[in-house]
This record gives C-alpha cells, sequence and structure tokens, in this order.
C-alpha cells in the first residue's frame, strides 16, 4: 500500500502518539451504551460483532506493527493471530466470517484486556527507536483503519438492535436538538452546473490517502450539473408514495429481482407504524423528519429514485471535481448527532461531506497505474475493486479527521445498512 | 395435555412449591460457569442461546399458571409474550427460532431479574387460594419442561462452545475421577433375550407423565435380544476405522446422502488430533475413552453401526417391555459427570437409564386412543410427531426425576447434538 | 431380496415369456400420446423424463437379467450403465438424479432402439436353457419394477405438464362417460368396525412380493374402525373452506411450516380459476367433480384434514387386516380412466384397491426379522425405510396385476404428485 | 431506443426484406445439427432452450413489429406472448425464466410453424405501405436481436451437450484444417503503445448501432499499449500450471470466493484425462490447442491471468481507442469454425474481432447524457448496466455483419460459457 506520509522526525513521532491515543480513546468511548451481549449481536453476515471490531482494530496494530517492530515478537494469544484476521490471506487463514457471532471467548472483557496491553507495547514503541518511518505510516494506516471500524460499530449495532422487536436505542439522549434547528424553509433544490473538461482527480499531497485514491490522472468530463444538496426524506417519501417499489421501469433490472426477493417498499429503517412513517435511529425509533437526507438506501435505491426524479447519480469523478476547493465541513461523528440532519438551505453546495455517504454511478476499479503492494497491506483494497460502487464524502459515522474529497469508500449495489444517501446529477 | 396427578391437598401444595424451588434452583447453579456472552450464542438453528431458555422457561409459568390464575394479570414485560414463546400458536405469534441469537435485549441481568420476578409471584400463589389441583398439574408440567430445556441448556452450550476453535470448557474440573473407574476389564457384550408375545406399553399409574406415553395399550413382539450394554467407543472405532463412513450398502439412503453432504466422517464432537482421536465435552479436549459409550451420534449413525455389527436398533416398545421391573438408577446430572461413563461391567441389562438416550427404530407417533388437548398445551408434544425418532432412557444431562420407562424423547434422524447413543438388538 | 416365486418349469417360462411381453408393450402404449420433447421434462428433482423411466427399466433387464445370464456380455451401450441406474451403488456410479433433465442424448428414439436390442436379446433368453429359476425370480422382480415405473411415467408427465400455463392434456379423451357415471346420490359415510386382537400381516403364499412384505408376522390391534369410502373432493373442498389451510392448530408441525414455504391453499392440481374450482388432470383441466375421491394430496394434507374431520389416519396394519378377504377389485390403469372415480355407493368397505393410494400413519419401516439381500437388489428397498410413509392399495394408475393386499407403497410427507388420498379411521 | 438508421426508400425497404430473409435462413441453419431433444435442454438459469430462443426472436419480430404495424392484429397464438417474453414488464409478465426447460408445449415443430407463419406475415409486411421508416428501424432491431441469439443458441447449446458425460458434438466435422493451419512458429507477444489523449468514442455514422453505444463522447485516456494479440491456451496452461487457481493473491476478492465455492481449477471446458488436456468444443472433446486463444473464461479468470502475467485488462475506451481505422476482419460465424483460431502471427494488432469476446476491466454503464427511450425497447440494454462487465470484439460464433468497434457486450464476473477470452493491457 502506498502511503503518502510526510517527514517521520520527532515533531512527527509525537503527532503519531497523540493521534494514537485519540483515536484508540474514541473506539472506548462508542462502547460505553453497549453490553457485553450487545457486543455478540451478528445480525447478518455482512456485519460483524462490536466485540469483533475491538479485537480486530487491536490485532491490526500487533500484526502489522508490533510483529514488524519487535524481533522475536510474542504475541498476546497466538489464537487471536487466526480469530481476528478479517481477511489478510498473506498473514494466514481466518475464522469465517459469518459464523463470528458464534464466538463467546474471548469475552468483552478479555478483548478489552487485549487491546489495553497491545496500547502498553505501542506505547513502548512509541518512546523507543524503533518507530521508523515507515513503521510510523503503518501505523497511520491503523489509526484510519480503525476509524473505518469505528464507523461500522456504529452501523453495524444499528443494524443488530434494528432485529429487536422492542427498538432498543444505542443511545437514548441524541439529537433532540437539531430535531428542531432553524432551516430555509423553502428548501428548493438548486442545480450546480460545471463545465466540460480535463479534469485532474485522485490524491495529491502530504497528508494521508490510501492506496485507492492514487495515482492521480486526468479524466475528460462533459458538462454536467449536481443538486446542489441531498435529497431529502420528503422527496424519497414522494417516490415511495408515487409507487416507486411497484414500478419496474425505474429499477435496474438486477435491483428489480432484488426488490422482488427481499420484498423492499421503504428504505431499511423506516417503519410504517399507526398509519405514521418512522425512522430507527440510533437513538431509537423518531418520527421521519422531512427535512432530513433520506439515509440507508441501497445503489439499487439511490439510482431508481434519481430515475424517477428525471435526474441521474454523479459519477465520482464529477464529485470530485465539484468539490475541488470545499472545506471539510459538515455532519460528522465528532457532532455527536449519528444522525443525518437537515440542509442548511444556503446557496451552492452544501452537505458535500458528512450527513451521508453519497453514492455514484462509478463502480469501484483501480486508477490507471494503481498496483496494489506485495505485502499483505496490498489486500487492503485492491481485491475489492470488482462489482461494488463508490460512495463519497463521508457521513454522520465518519470522522472529521478521516475523511478528503479523493476518499473512496465502497459497497455492493444492494447494501443499505450504512449512512448513504443521493445527491442527483444531470448531463446538459 | 392429559396429566396424570395425584391428590392436590396441602401437602401435595407443599411438595409442589418446594419442587418448584429445587428445580428452578437447578438452573440457576448450570448458569454459574457462563457469561453474558456465552449465554448470547445461537450456534445454529435447532438451538438455542442459553438466555433464552432462561427467559423462556420463566414465561412458561407466567403464560400457563400466573395468568390463568391471577384475574387480570399484569405480565411482567408484554413484549416478552413474543420473544419468549417457542411454538405455542394458540398462545400467540413467535418471534424466529433461527433469530433467537441476534436478540441482545433484555440482557441476561434483566432476564434473571424476570425469573426473580415470576418465582416470588409464584410464591405468592403457592401461599394463596388460588392454586387449584388443575394449576398444581400445569405448574408439574412447567417443572417438567423447565428440566427438559435443563438438559438442553447443557447440550446447547456444548455446541456453542464447539464453534470455538480454542475448545473452552463448560466446567474445567469434570469428572477426572470417572476416568479411572474400575470396571470389569473383559467388557464382552451380553445379549439378553425376551420372549414373544403382547406386552402392555405406555404410561399407568399415579405420578407425572407426558400425554404421549399415553394411552396405556398393547403391542404383540416376535422374540427378541436386545445387548446387555451401551456400544462404546471402542466398539465405534471399529465402525469408523473399518471405512463405515465411506460405505454406502451400510447406511439408509438419506443417511448416505447426509454423510455426503455434511462431509460427516466420525462422531460430531470427535476430533483427530495429532494422530489421535479426541472428543470435545463440557470439560473441554480429552482423549477419547474406549470404555465409555459412543455419544452424540445421530439416528443415521445408530441405525448404520447396528448395521455393520449384524444387529438392529430396538424399536421403542422392545426397550420398554425389556426395562419393566428395573429401577431408575445410572449416571444422571446429579452425578455432575456431565459425559457418559464405562459400563461397571456386570452380567444383565446395564445402563438402561442415564449416560445416553438410546435411539430406537420407532417413528415418533401417537398411541392408539391418544388426542392432543385442544388448548395451548395440546402443541406440547402432539404436533410433533412426524419424521422423528423416539430416544428412551434419559442421559448424564438428564434429571434422575424426570426419566421413566415409558419417557419417549425424539429427534430427527439426522439429529447429533444431544448425548445419543446406541443399544443393539436383534431378532431372535 | 427375497422373492417368493413358485416352481420354475417349462410352463413357468411360457409364462415368464408371455407376462414380459405384455408389461413392456404396456409401456410403448404410455408413451403413444407423447412427444420427444415431452419425455424430455423434468419438472422437479423428485420426478424424472419419461425418457429415462423408457431407458432405466430396460437397464434394469440388462442389468440384473442379461448380464448376469451370458457370460461376458456385451452391453448395448456402455455409457448406459452410468446413465441409466437409478440408486444402486452397488451396481456403480449414478449420474446426478437432479440432472436428468439435461440429456438430450441418446434421444428418445435411440432409447426406444435399445429396448428393442434389449427385448430382442431376452427373447433369445426365454428361448434358451439359460433361463433358471433365479433368473425367471428376477426378471419378475423387474416386471413389478416396470410396473411401478409405468406408475411414475403417469405421475410425472402429469407434473410436467401441469408447469406449463397452457395446461396441456397428456390424453385428451379421457373419461368423459366417468364424469356422468350413476352414484348413490347420498353418499353418507359409513364406519366399519374391527375388533381388537393378534393378526397377521405380512406377505405368504406362492405369487411374486417385494422383500418389505416380509416376513408375515404378528401385531396386536386395539378395537378401530375404517370409514367404508375414500374422503371425497367435497369433503376435502369443506375444509378448504373453513380456513383449513390456515389454521395451524389443523396441522402438524412439520406441515405447517411446509404449508407457509410452499404457500400452499389447496391440493397440487386444484386451480381457482374464474370463481371456480378445476382440477388438472391427465385429461387436462376439468370442473372439480364432488363425488370425486379427493387426490394428489400430501401426508401432511390427509393430516390435517383427517383431524379437521375428527378422525385420523388408519395404520397400515389396520388397513391390511381390514381387507383380508376382499378381492382385488377397482379402478385401475387398464379402465384408462386415468383418474379416480366416484365411489358406487354401496354398503361395507368400498374403493380399498385403486383410485388413490391410501396414506396410512406409518412410517415405512422393516417388519420383525427383515433383512435386505447382500447383493445390489438389496438396494431395492430397505435403504428407504427412513423418514417415508406407507401407502396402500393401488390406484388408477397402477396396474392390477401389480397391487395386493400387503403391497406397501412410500413416499415422504411433503410429496403429493401421485395420486395419493385419504380413507379416514377412528379408534373405538 | 435510438436507432440510427438511414433514409427508408423503396432501395432500403428492399435491403431490409433482403436481409431479414438472410438472417431468418441463418438461424435455420444453427438448427439442422440438433434433435427436438436437444432443443429442450436449459442446463443452467442462465441459458435457454433452443426452442426457446426460436420462438422468442419470433416473438420480437410479431410483438414489436406486427403488432404495431397491422390494426387489431391477431396474435398466433395469445399464450405465446407471455411463454416467449423475455424480459420486457413493459410488454406484460414473462414465463418464469429458470422454468423455461420445462416447458415441452409448443413443440419444436409448432414453434418453427409458428416461424414461418410470422415469416409469412412479415413478407407481407415488407410487400406492403405499412412498412415506414420507424417499422423498419425496428426491423433491423430485430434482425440484430436475432444476431445474439444465434451467438446464444452455439453457446447455450454448448452447454448444454457438455452437461452429457458421453460428450456429444454440435457438428462432427468441425475445423479439421483449422487445426493444422501454417503460423508464425514464434509467436511472441508484441505491445501496441498509444499516446495520452482526449478520446472519441461512441457510434457515429449512419448504420446500425445499439443505444447503448450512445451518445459519442470523449474520454481522457493515459499512455497505454496493448497485447498485439489474444492470450493463448499454452499461456493460461502456464498461469494454471503455476498453481493459478490456487493461489489467493491473484484474485479479485470475490472471484477467490467464487473459484473455491464452484471448485474451479481450469477454464470452463477443459478436461483433464488421462494425464492430457482436452478441450469440450462444438465439435466435440479435442486435444487443447496450445496456439489458440484460451476461451470461455470468465472475467476474474481473465482479471487473474493478467495479473499473474504483470499486466492488467484494458478500458474499454483503450480497446475502442485502439482499433480505429482497423477493418472488421476475422474468424466469425460464417467461417463455420465454431472455435477460436490460432493467431496468424503478423505483427501489429491482431484479433481485435472474431474469435473471442475480449473481456476489459470497464463496468457497463450509460454514456454520458444515455436515457433509454421510454417504450418497452428501452428495456433491451439500459436496465442491465450494473454489476456486469464490457466485452468487444464479438467472437467466432458472431454473424460478421453483427460487430464493430463501438459494440458493447456485456455479462457478469462469473459468466464464462460464452466464447470470451482475453487481451492484456499496460499503463505505460
Amino acid at each position: 500500500m502506498a502511503v503518502h506520509a510526510g517527514a517521520a522526525a520527532e515533531d512527527a513521532k509525537g503527532a503519531t502518539s497523540g493521534r494514537y491515543r485519540a483515536v484508540r480513546a474514541f473506539t472506548e468511548k462508542l462502547l460505553e451504551p453497549l453490553s457485553p451481549e450487545d457486543c455478540m449481536v451478528q445480525s447478518m453476515p455482512d456485519a460483524s460483532p462490536v466485540r469483533w471490531h475491538i479485537a480486530h482494530t487491536t490485532w491490526f496494530f500487533e500484526t502489522f506493527v508490533l510483529a514488524g517492530a519487535i524481533p522475536s515478537y510474542e504475541p498476546f494469544d497466538p489464537a487471536y493471530l487466526y480469530l481476528f484476521n478479517s481477511y489478510y490471506n498473506r498473514v494466514g487463514d481466518q475464522f469465517p466470517r459469518p459464523q463470528r457471532g458464534t464466538q463467546s471467548r474471548p469475552s468483552l472483557a478479555e478483548v478489552r484486556a487485549y487491546r489495553r496491553e497491545v496500547d502498553a507495547r505501542m506505547e513502548q514503541l512509541f518512546a523507543s527507536a524503533r518507530l521508523t518511518p515507515e513503521l510510523a505510516s503503518i501505523v497511520e494506516i491503523g489509526l484510519n483503519h480503525e476509524q473505518q471500524h469505528q464507523e461500522l460499530v456504529l452501523t453495524d449495532i444499528r443494524h443488530a438492535l434494528a432485529q429487536n422487536p422492542t427498538w432498543p436505542a444505542y443511545q437514548t439522549d441524541l439529537d433532540a436538538s437539531s430535531r428542531h434547528q432553524e432551516v430555509n424553509e423553502s428548501n428548493e433544490l438548486d442545480w450546480i452546473a460545471f463545465d466540460e473538461g480535463v479534469y485532474e482527480v485522485g490524491f495529491v499531497g502530504d497528508g494521508f490517502s490510501f492506496d485507492n485514491e492514487s495515482p492521480r490522472h486526468r479524466v475528460f468530463l462533459e458538462p454536467f450539473a449536481l443538486a446542489g444538496r441531498l435529497a431529502t426524506n420528503a422527496e424519497y417519501l414522494n417516490f415511495v408514495e408515487d409507487g416507486g417499489y411497484r414500478r419496474p421501469e425505474l429499477w435496474l433490472s438486477e435491483a428489480w429481482a432484488t426488490v422482488q426477493e427481499q420484498g423492499w417498499s421503504a428504505p431499511l429503517y423506516w417503519v410504517r407504524n399507526g398509519g405514521q412513517w418512522r425512522e430507527f435511529t440510533l437513538g431509537g425509533l423518531v418520527r421521519l423528519e422531512p427535512r432530513r437526507p433520506v439515509s440507508s438506501i441501497s445503489y439499487f435505491e439511490a439510482d431508481a429514485f434519481a430515475r424517477w426524479a428525471g435526474a441521474r447519480l454523479p459519477t465520482e469523478f464529477e464529485w470530485e471535481s465539484a468539490c475541488q476547493g470545499l472545506s471539510i465541513e459538515g455532519n460528522f461523528v465528532e457532532s455527536d448527532a449519528l444522525h443525518p440532519q437537515p440542509n442548511p438551505g444556503a446557496k451552492g453546495l452544501e452537505q458535500m461531506f458528512g450527513d451521508v455517504w453519497e453514492w455514484t454511478s462509478s463502480s469501484y476499479g483501480p486508477y490507471p497505474g494503481f498496483r496494489a503492494s506485495d505485502d499483505a497491506l496490498g489486500e487492503y483494497n485492491g481485491k475489492f475493486m470488482c462489482n461494488q460502487y463508490v460512495l463519497r464524502g463521508g457521513s454522520c459515522a465518519t470522522s472529521e479527521s478521516h475523511i478528503r474529497a479523493t476518499y473512496r469508500n465502497f459497497f455492493p449495489a444492494s447494501a443499505r445498512w450504512q449512512f448513504s444517501g443521493v445527491r442527483m446529477a444531470r448531463t446538459i
């Protein structure tokens, strides 16, 4: 994995250890509302128990940093190397993913002890001369990796709690204020136009980026326009009430087959209850707020909605080109709302970052000249470049320090348990 | 459900409450070695999380006793009526069984609080004038029901722990002594002969029995012989090493299809490890003891083994007729071995009770004149009388007070996670 | 396989060859209405293409008779030994059953040429000194085997044609007359009572029988009564209209799961069409005749219907004991109706033979002392003695010369594409 | 569907009818070696019986041309409108695709009669004043549609015959000469370089094209190189023998899961037989020819092979840009080889057209400004633009008159029963 890291002097070392402590502490904070039982649930093969996320992010530092830094390193527990390897074939075999929910040992308490021990060893490493720039780069990957799993902790536990007919909340005091936020009433949709031309896309600069954001390269874009804000629950509800889920002509063929097989009739977390639409959030079941961005929809749904609205999804390069010059501001996990919020209603491009990941029409593939590294970390991104679609911009469950304009998230077209929504586009 | 209960005077009332406390306390004892995480695991659709067993057995008393006894009864939590109903359609809908492992709320602690509250209300009932003989009969059913779930707690947690590649023990200090027990060395197999004739089978008497044990009726048996003891690990290992799992001529057609689809090559809990056979027990992974009864085999395997040995399985009526006059003695859950033990090696019929449930060749069906009651408890047994085979005699995980010569357990022919073994029979 | 054959003198030889020609000719007759395309269809894994039945019944004689009789026998085509072996592991591997419909070669014409060649070789055998009594016994098995497949040809092609939305008939001029047959109008249900006692069941005598009908042995029967006739479409329609398929309390647990998973709401071939019930028969889609026996129902449905009617299914031994002394008369395949017919409405036991196979509550198992032969023909019956239920009496698609009071047919509880119906029983 | 058709004067009309006769006649020619039984086989849900292809291509003209041209048109058989609709929701419901193999009626003869009748009515239309330019455009679509199905007839029947353990040939006298063709012996791989720049891609001009080839638009390509010829069996065999199918690091994650689940160890039609590799072709099982292009591989395999070889797949725009200026020459269906042939061994870009469809790394999606038409023909291409990959160039089963440089074929990444192969690319 190509990591674009800066100089690794003493300052860098301090920065690394400081950031390590902050990111790791935030994971601990996410655990606070959860019981050992909560941390056991694997509600579908695509999701993992929280307990597993906690162990796996620790395994990452042990495997890729400590074991590489310390001669004849003694692992905390040799069984963990197998139990908590996600998908790195070059590291070794993996415990089958769909069975993660059957593992009660090590317990959550034992996993947290593992975490503390690895943290202590990492602190020793930070204090030593062994933290080479190369290792610091891997630490940085590990922290970005942990931030990805922090988001998954939130989305996986939401999915887990949604299996419970009592609709329990992850955190009961969520976002009361946000529901009464002042917003521009009219909320008409602006279209922002962009010229045709050769654009440069992909990462360039000194900070961290993932290998899939490189190499920076040129693309030609025909003239296009982007919606100034995200599509809202109100707009999506119109689609639903217009028979959106019963009209095959609005859907891709594979999407329509999915709608019928899975019995989809609304977004994953929408619940029709006594004549009223509600939405299951991390704060429990709440009234569906019309002004909030629609979220937890699949690529299939985003695409059908856009077609119904006479528009389309943007390509990932239209999206990236459009946000050049924008600063990284928005509703991220740090705002503690843990749910997308109404758009302010200003002119211009709003909500490009945060709130919801925005589906693009771009199939996830390699950039020209991309080559995964030959070591195990080369398995991080490259091998998933097939039958997945790119999402951009981060969500209300993403850390602000984690996101960039060039950042590429990706999920299969049927996945809908993430904070994923839609910004429409048009060819001019 | 027809319950054969005696007079329900004050003495009976005292007996009921005393037995209630004892049975309920034993469930608590079984929980001692388990963590909240352990109690969450559902390792296959046929098994349930321990936490669910704890709640369901409490639900049983609340639903069938308290709600019937107390006018305008307020349930502990209305959601529990749905969550912890197993299969009683006449009580209401049921949360889907294969999803039980996705429920983290109520937590184990909350379920235990539910248990304590229901126990307190039951004590109030015992102290009141409301405990009619009819209710006392249902209490007795509830206690026998709870004893069945106690056995399932042990077999389900064994299956759950077996999914863990570290082979954790339920209880680490199990049965060390039993492995060095004095036994008759030779261990030859005696065959005990029985005459042809009309036999009476089915329950008669004053104590408790399940409805499926009645009516008592007559059957004609041709002359037969039963093995004097259970088949041993040593004998079963001979079958395995003789290519037993690779020879279709030894298996029923459906059994052979299962062997191939599931890749069976030995009993469920046998592990070939470094050239040596081990067995996963509730005490962890131990050396396979040749003299112990083979256990955790399916009907399919019991049948194939018997065929290989030139014998067959007994019918349930051969079994029941043979044990008339025998007292209920054996290795039950009270002995705390939690695993089948070597036969003493005496002459005559040994091990008819305890150690392992004995597969019979009898498909589970109704006795002549059987009719399930019209209420919800009529669903207890009758509706399962199809495509299941009868097992007799109880096991090392069965309570001694729970078993009888007329007791009929039943499982599908492919089930093999119970303490189930084989006693051979022959037609003379 | 134990075959109870009489003396095999010259007369016997003549009888064998005569019967061979007759049975084989009847198979040819069944082919007349069918195109090569019809003979290709495999509409579900449990059914086979007609073309395959034609080849397999020929393979049977080649494999078990000719190859045994003639030294260094040259098979017609070595590939056929594999392609047309159904399930005889001791003969060799088998082409996978669910894939039979993917084989277009050999064509129907080639299969019929194969048939003619084997017939010619069989005639040579009949004319030779090589036809030992042992071989003649196997010929007899082969002819009974072919008669079973003749019935399957009719039931499998009915199922195949039922997949076609145009409802094509197998034979268009079927049973017009039978629909107007004179019948006793009232059609009340008589119950015929039988005493308790020890009965002898199982085959005895000189003719042919299958191994699963032996040994003859004794059973004790409690007093019981049988319905004097088969249950009718009118009675079954009452069950349907009384919500039979929506009331779980009427069904076995596994049956109810099947009803829901498969969406059953009426018998397999009943079609609700413009407010009227129709039935798909070998003669096409016809009005549902109230007086005809209900047919093409599963064990699950027969059992639920009987429970709804306050009765139960008979055991196979009640059925067999009841028909002792009856002659083999009824609506068989020779009547060319190819569908069950209204009962005449006489007093006493009607319709015990022919019309529909009658589900019994007996799980298919071995008789005391049964032992399958060690050769390949030992696989004929014994290995299916698990999770199947016994049917008795033959159907409108059975040859009259094929059926006996002791004859045991068997199918899984969910199977419903045969001519299978229900006669109710009661314990007195 | 936007059709780019030229003027539709009398000449055009004559051209249309002439081409109609030629294309339809070629379909008939493809049927010659096939029996009614062959035409029944559906060997997997993705394939269709030949009989169905014959009917569906006829249905197309009846539905989209005749029914539109003739007031109060009487369909040949109303049932056919349902039976032979493939996936056009706007026309009506469709008979379920995976069940096509269960339909024996109409027979092949009836389907051919249907074909003749529709042809006769089309001739009447050609002779009439009703053939508007719009209808002529749809006829042209129908002919291109039929050419696509001609290729599917060949690939589906090859798959069907491959299910037969006797490996029957579609045509026994295939390509004997081609196996001895003169070729340049060395066969080294040339790399042809292309400059960076803005390229125009997509269809422009007067002839026919599908809607998915438009609008013509601009793309920017970084500098790249294409292999001068297709990858050969010899090269692919090196990959196989180098453990290609056992090394996860060479495969996309989803590809590796497929390899393991499906047990892939070589291309679909390669057979290891007595120590020698053979290939199942339409001419039967033949020796694997090293110099022929590897074919019948999936995207997954093409991608893994290219990675193993230190290369990658081309994008569809690299491929299209590279072949600008090339004439449409190659081994098409007209050469009657029905199998890919060895490359001549000339310098420069060889085999861009014909032999095998070339997998590109491009996910199948819409071009900027693409919009499917609102009528049923709008379902032809657009709704499949998800989770499929583009293939270019046509194959040995494609008609020469059917292919163009801008032509986009598409299949899922796991599909491998087409004549699909690989040309490698590199970023310079």
